[in-house]
């Protein structure tokens, strides 16, 4: 795909190629890197820091450390600042997770996913022989999430906390009975979980499956009192008809956020820990004061 | 009352004269102002801005951008860091009001409070003559939490998110009906509100009625997508057996967050607003980024 073959929805923005960004370097406020976590991203934000300030959305969550070491390198010796692992897992929740347990120390928490699209697991079911289209929901377990806002902080199996519901597509004539054995029992994408396969037609996949919903729960249960007597439960949830969209909702307010850090040169890696609220809003803090607080 | 006739719960911990206070300034890491909204941290809070780094949970929010003015003025002419109006609102529930509202800023906000104890109603229900004791809850209406999250918007009345229930122990032969034609009509308090009054008996009012839960809820839903098709909702929401307690809870952690803004010299009046989320916990940030993120 060249500039000139690709087709954006807002009319005449000029669209570049990236391998030319750096040319663009002093007119950019903010770049904002779209690529995947697994290949484009661990090289593309270290390498874009060092012309940009720049949000990402990388969500490996093991390999954070490991990213946040190589831009933050990159960010201080250019003097930019670069967000990463934006968007609501991680993200918002993340933040949940950080405000509620500094509040209730002696206490558990938990993160709930869905109901939503998982593309992976999604990609998981294509990939198995005779299957044509698939779509996968990750649905967390009603009971469990009672269990907890119940504040006796059960332990959970990974069965326990969410199920799986699959619904495919399969090519005519394919052996419905073994695709379904080879979803049911995959491991790491399945196999630990109680999954439900439904064989539906493209008609009714495109129909009722085709929006990328998504959503969950971050619980955290804790005690407080002279004999720890006293329960509270803080729950953040979110329920997203579009996940991409709501992702890319957070991205833009963090991007606000990157240009005034970057306008009183607080240089370097930085993740939502590390940004004021007030910084997102496009109100003065004179203003949130009056009508937010 | 005298420092010498205070019991307090922790043995060996010194209590002093705040009117002594000057001479512990440079002994205090960050002093916490317990005052009341009204009379006490209107003068308390600038004045102890002075000479102590101070967090204090003034709640009466149309007054706070006065009461921000004068504790900044102080804070700053003598280096302190003084973090005002903490607690869960303002406090929690501010900070997602920001922060849904920056994400979503095609979306309309709504705060409902309860099922909890109001303190400022039970003391207007024991001011009615004949009146011994009262409780005063106040409990969101279920149907119009429902209408918020279903992201239709609701335009809501007073009446129509919060319903008043009362449990009034009576003195003996007070005239019940004139009592409970004087709470339900009282203007401000109970006027605008469905109220429910149980006359009860103190020993019921004792067992039943003693603690002081509260909680409640901040949801915001919001629309993107090229067409607003897209519904998004935005959930936070706290079950607090014991309201001092958990108010006392956020307190702690942004004294917490107050010592590292010192530190770093950045002083003046703050709110929650402005305070990043890494500063209220005790991990270093790589510990977040690892465990949190």
């Amino acid at each position: 795909m060249t500039p000139q073959s690709l087709q954006i929805l807002t009319p005449n923005v000029p669209v570049y190629k990236a391998a030319d960004a750096e040319a663009y370097k002093d007119l950019v406020d903010v770049l904002i890197l779209c690529g995947g976590s697994a290949t484009d991203l661990p090289h593309q934000t270290p390498e874009f820091a060092q012309w940009f300030h720049v949000v990402d959305s990388f969500d490996t969550h093991a390999a954070i450390p490991e990213h946040f070491q190589a831009v933050d390198q990159q960010a201080k010796e250019n003097s930019k600042v670069a967000l990463i692992s934006c968007g609501w897992d991680p993200g918002m929740f993340s933040l949940n997770r950080l405000y509620a347990s500094a509040i209730l120390p002696c206490g558990t928490d938990y993160t709930f996913w869905g109901k939503g699209v998982s593309q992976g697991h999604s990609d998981a079911i294509r990939r198995i022989e005779g299957v044509k289209d698939a779509r996968q929901y990750t649905i967390p377990v009603e009971a469990a999430l009672e269990a907890v806002r119940s504040g006796s902080a059960p332990a959970l199996t990974t069965r326990q906390k969410h199920t799986r519901e699959c619904f495919v597509v399969a090519e005519e004539g394919a052996d419905l009975q073994r695709i379904q054995h080879e979803i049911v029992t995959m491991p790491n994408y399945f196999a630990d979980y109680d999954t439900t396969v439904h064989f539906i037609s493209q008609e009714e996949l495109e129909k009722n499956h085709s929006g990328i919903p998504h959503g969950g729960f971050v619980i955290r249960t804790g005690k407080t009192g002279w004999n720890e007597e006293h329960n509270h439960v803080v729950e953040y949830s979110l329920k997203l008809d579009s996940n991409p969209e709501f992702t890319a909702s957070v991205i833009v307010a963090y991007a606000r956020a990157v240009y005034r850090m970057a306008q009183k040169q607080d240089f370097g890696c930085k993740t939502v820990f590390d940004v004021a609220p007030a910084l997102l809003s496009p109100l003065s803090g004179e203003e949130l004061r009056k009508k937010m607080l």
